[in-house]
């Protein structure tokens, strides 16, 4: 099945970019997942094609209008009504692993990439749309929030990583940050990697993983780590349908 | 003065991809900033080039080498040692606007782009590398959240964005997300534009925003409201000062 995705933006040219390289670009050759991009000034009314005004009560920028973007929204909508559409806007929710699975799950997705001042706020009200932050910081427009998005999702189609690389024990799949890796040589610098990697003993391997795990996110991450504290049964796979359950709310 | 940034990356193809276009593309041939690739792979020192081996301690994936990167991050400093260096990965801090302005103040930036299971981690005792998480999910590799990083900074640089869209409503800016915005037409699907920012009255429509600024951050993200809060002197500028020192810790 094609993950099928179709970007609303003014910058048509900046799709797949990265994503046509490396992994995903092999994916988007093999048909795992397909690109539409629409351009919202193809839906203007006027015959300068506008898709944005100053804003109302004054200020810098100018905002795109809701009238133009829902007229795009809904070709989009017709296209492939079962895909939830998503737009990529500061102002969102803050996006975590838990909804990437969920989507990465789903038949495919529509984003909508903010610019300028951002979206006429009406369109969320008219329109079911999911505003979706990937950082607490401000980019330049949601094209580059959309291409981070869709990385996310990619990867986890089927077949796109391969077997070898299952991911389970990424950071944020279990609630934690991952443990710290080390490789050859094992000795550099004078640096040596950790004994217990080099034991052989796997289920010692294993606890020592798993307690950095937790002791890098208590020190690193002490919002993780305190939202991890707080689910009853702290085993992985518990604590990832923890996080799946918080973040569907 | 151009702002200098060099990635460490496997992929040079990805750059400048999409910041190759619009804003920052133009900034690019400007020459208010540049970019180098550094291919760790021409630091490799065997003959099939190696820049990665299997988990000390087995498990999936493979992991950088410290030896190759180290190489890489030296030639790297040696080009440019102001700069600071970053290295993206999920267990790193996460990205803040705060931290963003004070890297978009420098004179530039290397950022490490992290593939498979990650770094091996001696590279973060043994060289003066700052670990950055642009957020909770997990990407393909580093190059997305060092694409995100750059946009972030770009749009900052002096002459990129024109005087008439300085930034400083931005969400995070203040501490707190961006007001709503609406444009024309007046009137659409019914829905109107709220009668305070078609008054005319500058000091009312200010109070408007404020207000809706502080509501839609405790309804959407009560974690930026509480820090908000925390803060002694509310006003934006100083709200934003005690951003950036937070940022800084």
């Amino acid at each position: 099945m094609t993950f099928r995705t179709q970007i609303l933006t003014l910058y048509p040219d900046m799709f797949p970019g990265p994503l046509g390289t490396s992994l995903a670009g092999r994916a988007l050759e093999e048909g795992k997942w397909s690109l539409d991009t629409i351009n919202p000034r193809d839906f203007a009314t006027d015959r300068h094609r506008s898709v944005d005004d100053t804003p109302a009560g004054g200020g810098a920028g100018m905002v795109l209008r809701a009238d133009v973007m829902a007229s795009a929204v809904d070709h989009a909508l017709a296209q492939q009504p079962d895909a939830p559409v998503l737009a990529m806007t500061p102002r969102g929710k803050p996006l975590k692993q838990g909804r990437v699975r969920e989507l990465a799950a789903g038949p495919g997705v529509t984003i909508m990439c903010g610019r300028f001042e951002g979206f006429d706020e009406r369109i969320f009200d008219a329109r079911p749309i999911e505003e979706v932050s990937i950082g607490d910081y401000v980019l330049s427009g949601g094209e580059m929030g959309a291409l981070v998005l869709l990385d996310a999702c990619i990867r986890l189609l089927p077949g796109v990583m391969g077997a070898a690389c299952s991911g389970d024990d990424e950071s944020f799949e279990t609630g934690l940050l991952e443990y710290p890796h080390y490789t050859r040589p094992q000795k550099w610098e004078g640096r040596i990697i950790p004994e217990v990697l080099r034991s052989g003993d796997h289920a010692k391997i294993d606890a020592w993983r798993q307690q950095r795990a937790a002791e890098d996110t208590r020190l690193r991450r002490p919002d993780l780590w305190e939202r991890h504290r707080d689910v009853p049964d702290q085993s992985p796979s518990g604590a990832q349908e923890e996080n799946d359950k918080e973040d569907r709310s």
